[in-house]
């Protein structure tokens, strides 16, 4: 590799409500050096951002650069963002934080240009560009926790739609009238399919008295919640109830796979996120077939590809670098 | 208005598995002449076509204008359409035509360059253009009749997707193992809120021994059909079965507005189509308190209309003749 200029160099971050995570990333998507810390969202706004900041100096650290070296650092936060003025408008996760200037506060703390997106939509732009949509120029990414968000690359570009809000796969309602979802309707796939709706599901079976190895593997581990390590060692063990919690789950996620698909039309539908992540590739498997099935053009229906995301705990992270230079070049 | 030139003629044409209908448009958008007659579809592919090319020289003679002054045709068809190569593949109203090249069809028929797209893209273009969507560069086109079909308008482009298929939005699974659609999926918006499965529930509650003045409607005017016409008659003498039926049907479709939202995060929605003409103005205002409620990003829900389509009949011809003038200019 030859030398590199300073304009190679980009920070990603990677906020969430729980961690911050940031990383140098240089023009062909390689990680140089990261950090990470807890963000402590209840200290408030300011604090955060001093959080953010020493992490991001310590990335640059561990990739032996300086500050100096970097041409602009790109945040994920986990809500409603409006890219353009670089403002958070709702993030629920953040202690509510509301009409937060995060570009500007991120700017003016690393005297370095800085941008923001959503989470899953950087997600999404990772996948696209460094992940398992290389090449594929219309996708969708749709990412499995806690919640279920989402991300539309239209034409090769991330579509944010009229006001940030695209992208939102996780409140569509596949189940009029279904389970209260924690957005407050009711029906969404979010509260069908995510990991608090299975979680909810499990107790509620463990609870009537049906057998599961669960409540034995959380002792052992002396964990508190059923988490998605919990859930992938009741899932390879055969436990039925987890079995039949999460097939449903998977054939809620396969409509929504088709719903996005006879809307948008895309070459690939690309399903990550932590419970993915946890269940291994053979989770998708039964997703397949359900939105083969109610595909509207059910000719050619397996053309559209439906893929397991490939960058794992990454995505938002590469997929902020990515969005941070194409920032950069516009 | 000034002399107008050859190339501000097009023709636009509304090709429907029941008649088809042609009308010259200038550049300003408003018809000059027009023609209809029966599609036939049992006739075949050739016969069709002749009909068509007839119905188009009647238009232009309507308009006082011969052939070699028309810059473009386009037509719209009822199914699935590759309108980059100009080719209908699939289209099960009018008899299942599969892979006929209905553009160069057209062309060697007429003499005029002919373009195709899909019959809801079309409308929603010719809404964007023309109608309840003018100046609004990001839109969600529904319309509710036999069937419910729609079209995006993302960027102030019709947004055809990768395969030409996008905008079904009609199926759109929101009540999961729901009623049975005409597609062969279960649970479709379609299957819940379009003209047939409001008639469908209707007859089932008259068979159940329901009371209502749809019986004596239809023998009064010899009608073998639930029409949209006996439907609004109905409706507006206050029915309960038919204002129940219909309220349901506004309910899915209110949920299926606010999945679009969700998902694409458009300005506008233009709900048109029969049965919303029929109805009225008053069909979509059950519809817009359930869309809101519904919106994931509820703060400044209202700010995206949700408007009745403006064009009426005319709205697939207008599109066509839009797209004609769009595809002249690239």
């Amino acid at each position: 590799m030859g030398k590199q200029t300073k304009d190679q160099y980009v920070v990603g971050i990677d906020l969430g409500g729980t961690k911050i995570l940031a990383g140098v990333v240089d023009a062909r998507g390689k990680i140089l050096g990261q950090a990470k810390r807890a963000t402590k969202p209840d200290g408030g706004v300011d604090a955060v951002i001093e959080r953010m900041a020493k992490t991001v100096r310590e990335a640059v650290a561990a990739a032996d650069l300086e500050l100096s070296d970097i041409a602009a650092v790109c945040s994920c936060a986990p809500g409603t963002i409006d890219a353009e003025r670089g403002v958070v408008r709702f993030a629920p996760n953040l202690h509510n934080w509301e009409n937060v200037p995060l570009g500007k506060l991120l700017a003016d703390a690393l005297k370095v240009p800085a941008f923001i997106e959503n989470d899953v939509n950087l997600g999404t732009l990772g996948e696209h560009v460094l992940g398992a949509g290389q090449g594929v120029r219309n996708l969708v990414g749709i990412f499995v926790g806690t919640g279920i968000g989402g991300g539309l690359i239209l034409n090769g570009k991330l579509w944010g739609g009229w006001r940030g809000g695209a992208g939102e796969v996780g409140h569509t309602v596949v189940l009029a009238e279904g389970p209260v979802c924690g957005c407050g309707s009711r029906g969404c796939v979010e509260a069908l399919a995510s990991r608090t709706a299975i979680e909810r599901d499990i107790w509620a079976g463990i609870k009537a008295g049906r057998p599961s190895i669960v409540p034995e593997l959380m002792r052992k581990d002396d964990r508190q919640r059923l988490t998605s390590g919990v859930l992938a060692e009741a899932y390879d063990k055969g436990d039925a109830l987890v079995r039949e919690v999460i097939g449903r789950a998977q054939f809620y996620l396969g409509i929504l796979v088709a719903n996005l698909v006879n809307i948008i039309d895309p070459e690939m539908v690309i399903i990550g996120g932590g419970v993915a992540e946890a269940l291994g590739k053979a989770y998708i498997e039964p997703i397949r077939p359900v939105a083969y099935q109610y595909f509207i053009n059910k000719r050619g229906a397996e053309d559209v590809a439906i893929v397991p995301a490939k960058l794992g705990d990454h995505a938002a992270l590469l997929g902020a670098a990515v969005y941070a230079r194409q920032c950069l070049s516009e």
